[in-house]
């Protein structure tokens, strides 16, 4: 298009970049599309979807900018009131109502029902308590919350201050809130919406402690909504970043609640009529279900970062800024070296994560299936990798989609861009489901301990631990997939090693973090060299996004490596993205999201950024006339004054 | 307290644990906040302001997160004309009033008044314009934003598309926005409320362009705040992260407007009444002036870092979790090296990067009163060093406000918390002003035009090319500041020896940005090692604080330090924090900050935190029935019945 040598306005030559890019990709993007959704029914299953849902009125994506708190929950509301209905319409499973909400791209207010309420429930409820209960939280007959933080502790599930005392003479238990402090706090859904709660308070039986259990609560009327007696409940205040603002997380205080001895969550522990507490069978029984929440996780930062990642290389491929070239036109920005190597390893991020969260969601499913048989043997294994990726997944996506952001420049920071509220949204997964600085702690000591022992699996045994004893000295120019790997393996041993002869961690006070991190590339190092192996759909274009994956990871390690050769190293990675280069467009066409999906006007498909911009600019509720005249007349007007008065007076 | 072996209710062990803390706070904090604000005057203006401030009913800090935009605006307006009474009342200074509105944290509508347009007409307007034009400006009776950015151009001034055309004829200037991308973007203040702009635009004449040059153009009637005609004005929409949200960022399309030659700013280029030229005598004494922002940008980031790390350490001081010790209590969680070795590297940066400010304004200053005297002799080493620390002191606040943010587990993603705000306002810092990575490639290209000339400057010259041909191996173990900074000297000479002999930047994409970064280390540390060499007020706590910073960013750089034994260094680190610790609530008294100031309820002088918490939820607006009822009947009863209907089908 540039080939006439007249230069087209800036909106036109912003279409023609978006074509031309497009028309360049290389490899052909179906089987990618159903690579990263799974298969292509997953796929098919999304799209439609993604068709129903996006012509649901009530689903206005663009207009959640305008809409204050109230208005955001009072939409969440709605929303999830018109997919009820559409669940019956279209026979949806729950599953399916959830993948529709899902669609949305929003936090609702009760979205911890699916994800928390009914799962623990499911899998700590006797099959009695599932039977009575199991119908009316599929229908949403009730709503539910799950409470177990409270406003004194979070982390610190066994310091839990609430308490359940069984009452032998009526066979009930007495839910108590004894301080300020054990008031439940930041529990989803509670603040206006709930009708009942998980709660995790400490039993007491016979004066004795017994630790949190799960107990089951009714918490407002299902005649008129009104809370119950006992209950103190309300809605903890706004989140930063005006993030989660349609979810009303609610803080709760029990004043001697009484509740009947069978609601006490009691797949496992039990207490009988006569107050005897009866042991689970096996305590790591309860703690495997927990663990659903972390391998759902890894899939949703893949979908924000495809997300932030389309929106960003999109419009750096339509941004032109700089010295004009022979073309006569200024660069496209991703043109420059500064921008590809911003923004290539986190679209690689977000291919290689995928992968992580498909072989993290069978091994999940492989553990639960023996738990179910009472077997835990996967279980140490599975814990340990999950609580690597919660950290090295949900930190590395948060600062993905804040590299994605920065990298548009001023544009970047509208909030119509979209990547502020990608990133806003996701803020809080570096916290939630296990602080990551704790669950650092726990991968540490996994890996120390392995050490400790010799453990020594097969380096490419694709489990978490195989880097256990891969102490040989790495080669100074690692290339190949299977070499970066093992480069990254080394590291993880020999960092392991070195932290297990610290005498405490107050001689390292960074180490554990460090620690965390080497044994996490580890093992998505290993598991991206194994699908590199194994081919991958799309071919060249997409190999070599993971062997940039692997690239960079050892770039980020260079200080554990003195041995490698940084410059060699980084000639690769330089080599990588220029061959990625003409792909990346075709590379994020593959996640397949619509307009509609991405809600970012820096995103759109065809690249008519600038038009975007300007017609929601245009909309803008801020630019109706009269508000502006009131203040106009409250304040700027007596500003004015005041300053004509005072030059009058010079 | 602890020590009757009795816990206290968490609540009041907060308020235990913040004064034990503060009791054991070992030097004098008075020279200290002193040397923080400048000397002991500053400190008192600025105390006074605080107390005049924190009165007035106009100035609801804790109000902000329950208003909407709308409210946020005229609310920043009804700030700003009592301000300009107090002004009056008080005879406040220009620069007094701007301190005044600078100490209620937050950015308002016509913050650019002050600090874009005010300067860019005194120090580019001519004599007679300021005459005619500065008291109106002071006195507010016109009200002014500054506009250069486009909807297509923002880096790239060069590439602005508005049009300024002389006609001959008439004596005046056509100005034009030929294009949809022409048009001017993210003008702070511009939206609703400005009455007049500096607007750059491309200077026609006699069909020739001339680049960009300033002109002062009115946009709205004195008389009634009409949109004078020709002018299309409006608001670009909502920021990203629910930040600045008072500010009216606008938008701006000219149609043939006109307006006298007269209103060029001309203290250098002009244009005559017959349409000549002329020449400005030195371009460069244009560009010396726009660098006042960045002048002022890093004493704004020291406030934020300041605020955000009194806000973490309080509430990691008073915070408990874990197993639970000895004395019967969880650990604080500020003594976790984990949490520590997070939060005191960025206690030290606020700490160095105020001795940065201070040293850079210092230079400034010198370098403008050169300049007034027509000599740039100084401009080259004040421009660069300028960029770098634009780039290293913004990009290490925002991640330093980003980790302390964090460090707060869940409560720090409360809009209560603080954190998020301080976080949310600095985000564009790293854009606006020069976007960072933009920036970096002109240190870079200043650092290798100076090795490729082979400059050689004494290495404690504080200049930021004092690194160049410092290439005598490291020592491996540098301990005291002058060798750790001599370490970041031999790192910055030699990356930028590596950078230089590269074909060019694809062989290794990520270098601008790692060799910007080491040439700003290495400024820094110059600086901070002469400051300890110098002595600094407080003594050891505020030397180990520096000696902190330079040991982590030796740490930060050790990828490109080979040499250095990263053992011996990091217990150096574990020991300089562990000295640090007890000191640490008194090192973040000594900025000063009253609770009104830092408006978190996580970061209460007292340490009732969990009082502040529950305060403030259970006063939140979205708490009131009312509201929650229409909810329940429009969207939770609907929900709950179809629930109902379908559990008795079963
Ligand atoms: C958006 C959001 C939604 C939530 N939804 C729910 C919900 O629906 N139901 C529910 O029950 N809870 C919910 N939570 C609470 C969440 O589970 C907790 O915030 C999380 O477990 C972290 O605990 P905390 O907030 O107490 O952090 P803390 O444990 O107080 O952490 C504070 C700091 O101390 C450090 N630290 C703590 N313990 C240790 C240790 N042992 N060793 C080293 N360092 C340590 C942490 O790293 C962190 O820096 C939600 C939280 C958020 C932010
Ligand atoms: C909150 C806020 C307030 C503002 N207020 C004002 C105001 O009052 N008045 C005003 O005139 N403007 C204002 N601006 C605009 C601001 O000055 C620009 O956003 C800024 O200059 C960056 O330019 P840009 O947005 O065009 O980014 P772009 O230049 O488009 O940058 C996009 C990407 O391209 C990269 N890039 C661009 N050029 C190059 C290059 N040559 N080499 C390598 N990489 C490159 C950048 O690094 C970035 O990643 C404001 C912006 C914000 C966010």
């Amino acid at each position: 298009m540039a080939s006439t040598g007249v230069p087209l306005e800036a909106r036109a030559q912003a279409r023609a970049d978006m074509a031309r890019a497009r028309s360049r990709t290389s490899f052909d993007i179906v089987p990618v599309r159903h690579w990263l959704h799974g298969d292509a029914e997953a796929w098919e299953n999304h799209a439609q979807l993604v068709r129903i849902v996006s012509h649901e009125a009530v689903v206005n994506l663009p207009g959640r900018p305008f809409m204050s708190r109230e208005e955001r929950y009072a939409n969440g509301q709605a929303i999830i009131n018109r997919f009820n209905e559409l669940r019956i319409q279209n026979q949806w499973s729950d599953e399916q109502l959830e993948r529709a909400l899902l669609v949305t791209g929003q936090i609702l207010p009760s979205s911890l029902h699916a994800t928390a309420f009914q799962p623990v429930i499911l899998r700590q409820g006797s099959d009695e308590q599932i039977r009575l209960w199991g119908p009316a939280i599929s229908a949403r007959a009730i709503i539910g919350c799950y409470a177990q933080t409270e406003l004194g502790h979070g982390t610190d599930v066994a310091a839990l201050e609430t308490t359940a005392t069984f009452d032998p003479k009526t066979d009930e238990f007495v839910l108590h809130s004894p301080t300020l402090t054990s008031t439940k706090w930041w529990i989803g859904g509670l603040g206006r919406t709930a009708t009942h709660a998980v709660v995790q308070a400490q039993l007491h039986l016979q004066g004795k402690a017994l630790g949190p259990h799960l107990f089951f609560v009714q918490l407002r009327s299902l005649e008129d909504h009104s809370t119950l007696p006992g209950r103190t409940i309300g809605d903890i205040g706004p989140k930063a970043l005006g993030a989660h603002q349609a979810v009303d997380h609610g803080f709760l205080r029990f004043d001697s609640v009484r509740i009947p001895r069978f609601n006490m969550l009691s797949k496992f522990a039990k207490v009988t009529r006569e107050g005897q507490y009866v042991q689970p069978p096996h305590a790591k029984l309860v703690y495997g279900g927990m663990l659903y929440i972390r391998a759902q996780m890894n899939h949703h930062a893949v979908w924000l970062l495809g997300k932030a990642i389309t929106i960003s290389i999109r419009y750096c491929t339509i941004r032109r800024q700089g010295k004009v070239g022979a073309d006569g036109l200024a660069p496209q920005v991703i043109s420059y070296p500064s921008t590809y190597y911003r923004l290539l390893p986190i679209l690689a991020n977000a291919y290689v994560f995928n992968a992580i969260a498909h072989h993290l969601h069978a091994e999940y499913e492989a553990m639960s299936a023996l738990l179910a048989r009472g077997d835990a043997s996967l279980l140490p294994e599975v814990h340990i990798a999950l609580a690597a990726m919660k950290v090295l997944v949900s930190t590395d996506a948060l600062a993905g989609l804040d590299i994605a952001r920065r990298a548009m420049g001023g544009h970047g920071f509208s909030e119509f861009a979209g990547g502020g509220r990608l990133l806003a949204d996701h803020t809080p997964a570096v916290t939630y489901e296990g602080d990551n600085y704790v669950l650092d702690k726990q991968v540490v000591r996994a890996a120390v301990k392995g050490h400790q022992m010799g453990v020594q699996l097969p380096a490419e045994s694709l489990s978490v631990f195989a880097f256990l004893g891969q102490l040989a000295a790495p080669m100074s120019a690692p290339v190949s997939a299977r070499d970066l790997a093992q480069t990254l393996r080394y590291r993880a041993a020999n960092v392991v090693k070195n932290f297990a002869q610290l005498k405490d961690s107050t001689q390292d006070p960074g180490a554990e973090a460090r620690v965390s991190r080497a044994v996490g590339d580890a093992y998505v190092a290993g598991i991206a060299a194994n699908a590199l192996e194994q081919g991958l759909p799309g071919g060249e274009p997409v190999h070599r996004l993971f062997l940039l994956h692997l690239l960079t990871t050892v770039e980020s390690a260079l200080a554990d490596l003195p041995n490698v050769d940084s410059r060699a190293l980084r000639a690769h990675i330089g080599a990588a993205c220029a061959d990625i280069l003409p792909d990346a467009i075709g590379l994020t066409d593959a996640f397949g999201f619509t307009d509609w999906e991405l809600d970012s006007a820096l995103g759109v498909y065809d690249g008519a950024v600038y038009d975007a911009l300007w017609e929601r600019a245009s909309k803008s509720g801020f630019n109706a006339a009269s508000p502006h005249e009131k203040e106009y007349k409250a304040h700027i007007m007596a500003i004015l004054e005041r300053g004509r008065k005072e030059v009058a007076r010079l």
